[in-house]
């Protein structure tokens, strides 16, 4: 969705007003577009275009080492003849003009006038067209261009800053298209400025195969993949397409995103396409993995390569430094590679110390808690993300998903001869390392302070020694987590719990029968913080929005000791 | 949505993987996050930190001239003591660790363990904590950390490339965020990896006033604003929150996307607010505007302030080199903001030549047909861009409507003399300038070259001569756009509308009357080419999914030349 705008019919206008005041250092607006400002030394101007909507292309790629100028068209509509014109005359600096662009009907139709009125006026101007997408067509030079616009423009922008004249820049251009492919996918359509609905669909689970950065329908819509097919299909269709013969096994690889699949994402996919190019051979230059070339809010990716000969490699490498591409060698070289490894592991594999009959016994019931205490979680994992999200980050029920999965992997490591202090306070650790945030630090550190409590040298544990440890684990979170009863915290399923069962062992009860009864209490504890007001943490601005809601730690708290209480009792 | 991923689970670890190999020269993979390679002159160590989900918060910060280290936790998580530890201390180039982070519980929690862990080992730890969020509290030091995290951590990872002691790093850390304010609003909630439904929703129609970068819900929900009006809102509400006193009129602002608010979004809001600030005063310092603090795919962005005293500012501006921050300063010295402009305007302004009576009446009737055309394709706009979107980009209502409402003002300004030649001219080129893309170079050259066959000279104008005029405007568009009949263009309504008028004069019907049968025939030729398999043009790969649906441009043409003959007829 396209949200923030004005008058929606002049959004691209808008948008570059904008842009221009941001650049005003380095940038000139000039009708129709954008010219970098000059650095004295008269150069081969590239000047590069298309529709808007697809930032940083065309005009955030303007500047030293890439496009002297760039021609911002309307959203996904390409610029005029006489913006053009008016471009490329601006950024002429007496030594001729490249117009490079994406092969669409209206580019090619508006640049090409503008290219002949620029002749007539005895300025030498050359059309280099990007074709990469080999999903757009079986003939090369009826593709579209896409990602792979970036590619082709840097080994220009490269070579014309390198103070070539415009032969050569232009037989750079041609060379680094004809060494450029891209095959893109799309996820979800985007949403124009002031319209109501999506220019399109993908359907729903599927992802739509060699989508164009327009939105134009894909040629083929397959069910959604996991990261590392996804980067399979991608590397395995784009090198059946590679020039033949190739120059090199050397390539300049872009993943690029279209605007919602996120940074984090990218890299994910990258992992996987640097793995597989790596095993068929080549050698990756340089990879970028970020937004080249957008389409507003779509979601989707696209691998581009560039399989490189010297010329191009050197191109690719050459600083370049605009709005949205900056690439500058000197503060990578002053960097030591070779500094030495001063990283800590956490260290924490010293060999068990021996441990009683008993507290194996005990150890073997824990273990057993633990795997059951994770299945439950795993069960209700996005039913506390929902209930933490009402007045939180949502995150609860991730987190302790993570903790139990750690806590889990732990334990199944440790060897058989491990007491119970040991063994809590191994998945204590495991369990606070790898759920992070607030619940992971309190119900580690609460299972470390339980174990330590039990000892691995009792012989028998009796349902006072269990009472103790529970007042250990309530004890370690009040200090840890700073809160009080009443504070809408898990303190609040937690300390009900820890004084019933105390009182049920008082009363003469068995361990099970007790922890049961006080699970029943800890769930009531939980239940009745939906009428409290958070009073610490990130919530408490939003206190008013929580009453009614649980509290997720209080949650799942109640629901984990009831799991255990079921297990003890043998339900 | 979060589209690409493996194991929901592992997506934090594994998009780090992605990263570490990306940038392998110049960060280092440690247990619990990142570090940059060193430069040989040791330093005191930035090491920033939080959950994933926020790139390129936290590690994409990482390098000269900002963090030394950045930990990174599960998404939307604090890391864990442990992990700080650890990335702290291979961090640490002996001079001391700064811990940085916004003020969340988990991280307060793990960061402050793992500064006592490394405190006891003998490394001199302090810990800055960002609370630049004003709507998360009145009170600022219990305000949450959001895009002014990196305001902070700018200033701190100067001070510290600067060669200064770990005393001066804190102290620059602690005034940077006294000195830095941000407010957010959301317009869309962000969904995790692997998770069905987002973790919240803003209302329809509405925006969430201070919302946090985890989607914790806002503490007011406003209906969306245009662009103008939502800049006044965040500056009015920010600068009601400004450091009191203020160091200076001063600051160093940041417009920051949270992921899907794109970059030509934040450039129209980055317009207004500007504007505003400027208005009231300030002076605005190297401002960035794009993605710095992101939440997944949420929607949304944020203004930050940060109010400059003179040592902030050299911070504010000096080099820094990340993988997502990069600032050079030496590129834009080499730029020469005084050359000379050589921007062309199109020039279009000769005054009008004399036009017979005849001339002059059939200009009045024109210029109320493009007034009639411009209210119709208004009405249609939406429609044409829907039946362009099956088997295009969607753009063509939209180029259509621009292209007739430049034509329309241009109109409105000819002065009373002109003729029908001279008005259809100024009309085709404002069409062809301001619609842009293959329809509006079309339309525009062709109305030209109808006005140029009609003359300004003659006494009058005979149902033969605007059947010349017509046969002009086709021939035009079959010299331009280089298709045929029955290659699914415009063509396949105007060349049977060209026949049919010829043949409808022939026979001895007047212009109104052979005009509107024409249009009939112009209409069927449209709908007919639903039948038709696109031959040439953008759409040519997608032949298939375009079958069933009739061409936009013959669908356009159709409709204008229906217009134009109700006029013509009175109807």
């Amino acid at each position: 969705m396209t949200t923030i705008f004005d008058d929606p019919d002049e959004f691209a206008d808008d948008q570059l007003a904008g842009f221009l005041d941001l650049y005003a250092d380095r940038l000139r607006g000039v009708p129709g577009g954008v010219v970098t400002l000059s650095d004295g030394e008269p150069k081969v101007a590239v000047v590069i275009g298309g529709g808007s909507g697809h930032y940083p292309a065309f005009c955030g790629t303007v500047g030293p080492g890439l496009a002297a100028g760039a021609v911002v068209g309307n959203i996904f509509t390409s610029p005029s003849a006489a913006q053009a014109y008016s471009v490329a005359k601006a950024a002429d600096q007496g030594r001729g003009v490249v117009l490079s662009f994406g092969n669409y009907a209206g580019d090619i139709m508006n640049f090409g006038i503008a290219a002949e009125r620029l002749r007539k006026e005895g300025i030498d101007t050359r059309i280099v067209v990007v074709t990469d997408d080999v999903a757009s067509a079986d003939e090369p030079d009826r593709r579209r261009g896409i990602a792979g616009d970036f590619s082709v423009f840097k080994a220009m922008g490269a070579a014309a800053a390198a103070g070539h004249g415009i032969d050569d820049v232009e037989r750079v251009g041609r060379a680094a298209n004809a060494a450029t492919r891209s095959l893109g996918v799309a996820f979800s359509g985007c949403t124009m400025p002031g319209a109501d609905a999506p220019l399109f669909e993908v359907p729903a689970g599927h992802l739509g195969l060699g989508l164009g950065i327009h939105g134009e329908p894909g040629i083929e819509d397959v069910p959604l993949l996991p990261a590392e097919k996804l980067a399979g299909l991608l590397v395995d269709r784009l090198l059946a397409a590679a020039p033949d013969p190739a120059p090199s096994a050397r390539v300049a690889p872009i993943v690029n995103g279209l605007g919602t699949t996120k940074y984090e994402e990218l890299f994910l996919l990258w992992r996987h396409v640097s793995a597989l190019l790596r095993e068929r051979g080549y050698t990756l230059v340089e990879p970028e993995v970020g937004e080249l070339v957008t389409s507003l809010d779509m979601g989707g990716a696209s691998l581009t390569l560039q399989w490189l000969d010297d010329e191009l490699e050197e191109y690719w490498r050459a600083d370049a430094y605009t709005p949205a591409y900056r690439k500058v060698r000197a503060p990578l070289d002053r960097l030591d590679a070779s500094a030495p490894d001063r990283a800590a592991e956490t260290g924490d594999d010293e060999p068990a110390p021996p441990a009683t009959t008993a507290s194996r016994e005990a150890a073997a019931e824990a273990a057993r808690a633990v795997r059951a205490v994770r299945d439950l979680l795993a069960e209700h994992e996005e039913e506390l993300g929902h209930i933490d999200a009402v007045a939180g980050d949502g995150d609860h029920g991730r987190g302790m998903l993570k903790g139990a999965n750690a806590a889990l992997r732990r334990v199944d490591e440790l060897p058989p001869g491990a007491g119970v202090a040991w063994l809590l306070a191994r998945a204590g650790r495991a369990w606070a390392e790898h759920a992070g945030g607030t619940s992971g630090v309190l119900w580690g550190a609460a299972l470390e302070a339980a174990g330590a409590s039990l000892g691995d040298d009792r012989d028998a544990y009796t349902p006072a020694h269990v009472a103790d440890a529970v007042d250990a684990f309530a004890e370690s979170v009040q200090d840890l987590g700073r809160a009080s009863a009443g504070d809408k915290t898990l303190l609040d399923a937690l300390l009900p719990f820890a004084a019933a069962f105390r009182e049920q062992v008082s009363a003469g009860a068995g361990t099970a029968e007790a922890w049961a009864a006080a699970a029943e209490t800890a769930s009531q504890g939980a239940r009745d913080t939906a009428g409290l007001r958070p009073r610490v943490g990130r919530a408490r601005p939003l206190a008013e929005k929580s009453v009614g809601t649980p509290d997720a730690g209080a949650t799942s708290f109640a629901l984990v000791v009831t799991r255990v209480g079921d297990l003890l009792t043998g339900r």
